[in-house]
């Protein structure tokens, strides 16, 4: 059970107080916009910057909502940096490909503009009926082979993100960094690269080798928790740092040592943290983080 | 969503009638015991042969409230095969290890009486608070080595079963075929091998590899379906072959291709086949298997 809200992770007292802005334990940390998912892209950026949080990973839809214009202008005047912006992808459906490609090129204007470095790829799961999981992964393969052109003109990189294999069938066709280090070797680093993400990949026995074998292609890393017992709703099933079972100590220190010298993304799906406060979500990620995340980076 | 119950899997016309006692596609078909959890080993020994499965799989618990003597009896009279005994393991919380060793041990003793080749063993998860994954898989190493010279004793092979990654923390720190076969490869393959099962496996990008790999040390191959939307209880989240994404024909010829020859276990925990009448579950899995499963062996 998770126990955000309260001050004290599973089992262990609270060892650190709420970092205040300008700590430079917070020096490299983001706030990805669906950890506060209540709050409007203009919130986010009030509540990172009084959080002390000084990068911000954008999702599609609350910038639309604010007009791409104007979210340019918001996150410009507000100082904060674009880590990344979620998503692009979703190549697996032969039905809906060309449309998702052209989604895609849309995605990469709109990360160019809000300069962004990395557009997050997320592949895809099996259509209705489908049960040719290797043919949905070439799909998506030749998919990201005709994105590259576009995603180098504009500057940005696409970060092919594994996910955890809960949703191999309905959301993400590659379930492992080395799947996606697979296809990104064959192009440039500046062009594509992947995610490294705790919650999707921390069960993995081949973890810290892939995370090594990654250097120069690391893009992002995002952390949230494994929790258990796991919330009926898989998409909504991760925890804050700390009420889970996942141990950010070496998982960390290898991103770090592969050469990523760039924001870490709190990102966490969850119904009960989505109808917290926003002050009360980002006062407890700063914390964590600042506890078990900062001191391996 | 499953449509158990019905004659038509997801999107398909019923393509073939429910074969008939005798029918030589059943004459791999093992019925394990979790697939009609309602049933006592004796219902399940009566539903089995009614239904023309010729072996079963059978799981302590039943056993034990048969009574061990009285089950071993019935099974002899019955004429069916034991494929497996579910399940020993448990190895990885500290606390409980020398007691889940004498657990196992009885397990041994049990599936040396009952005349069953293999004892699944199931690794466990990660004990409350417990964040140290690797720590937990080195203990259940250690405690598989512990356990071999009873195994070898007693002529009952131990087969390591990869969980899938769902269950990593709180039931099984193996999550892939590839790590069950490090362990095994340390002993003989008389003593320690491994089961491949579909649902925990069907994802892994390595798993034809890596059943190549396994060539004379499966132990057990088990099928069941992953179904989306995924059940809240995902312990519970197994679907009947055909209703679900998993494309058996390449999984079932690798198998078979790396020269296993023993039975093939339907083991299906959901609740609303549980619910379900059980000489309607058998109906429904022999009509599935000889579709979906039996050409390809």
């Amino acid at each position: 059970v998770s126990n955000f809200g309260q001050d004290v992770p599973t089992g262990e007292p609270a060892r650190i107080a709420t970092p205040l802005p300008g700590d430079p334990r917070l020096s490299r940390l983001s706030l990805n916009q669906r950890t506060t998912a209540r709050w409007s892209l203009a919130e986010a950026v009030a509540g990172a910057l009084a959080a002390g949080i000084p990068s911000i990973g954008l999702w599609r839809e609350p910038v639309a909502e604010h007009g791409l214009a104007a979210s340019v202008d918001l996150i410009a005047a507000s100082g904060l940096r674009v880590s990344s912006l979620c998503r692009g992808g979703y190549f697996t459906d032969p039905a809906t490909l060309a449309s998702a490609l052209d989604d895609n090129y849309a995605a990469l204007d709109e990360a160019a503009a809000l300069g962004a470095r990395a557009l997050v790829i997320v592949a895809g799961g099996l259509a209705v009926g489908d049960r040719d999981i290797r043919g949905a992964r070439e799909r998506t393969v030749e998919a990201i082979g005709v994105l590259v052109e576009r995603a180098h003109d504009r500057g940005v990189a696409l970060a092919i993100e594994a996910m955890h294999p809960i949703f191999a069938a309905d959301r993400g066709v590659f379930s492992t960094l080395a799947q996606c280090l697979d296809i990104a070797e064959a192009f440039d680093p500046a062009d594509v690269g992947v995610v490294v993400d705790t919650f999707h990949t921390w069960w993995d026995p081949d973890l810290l080798v892939q995370i090594a074998r990654a250097a120069g292609r690391i893009l992002s890393y995002q952390v949230s928790d494994w929790i258990t017992p796991l919330p009926a709703d898989t998409l909504l099933s991760r925890g804050m740092m700390g009420d889970g079972h996942i141990d950010y100590a070496p998982i960390t220190r290898a991103v770090s040592d592969a050469g990523y010298r760039g924001d870490v993304e709190v990102e966490i799906f969850n119904a009960e943290i989505w109808a917290a406060d926003g002050g009360d979500i980002t006062a407890t990620l700063t914390r964590r983080y600042a506890e078990l995340i900062a001191p391996w980076l």
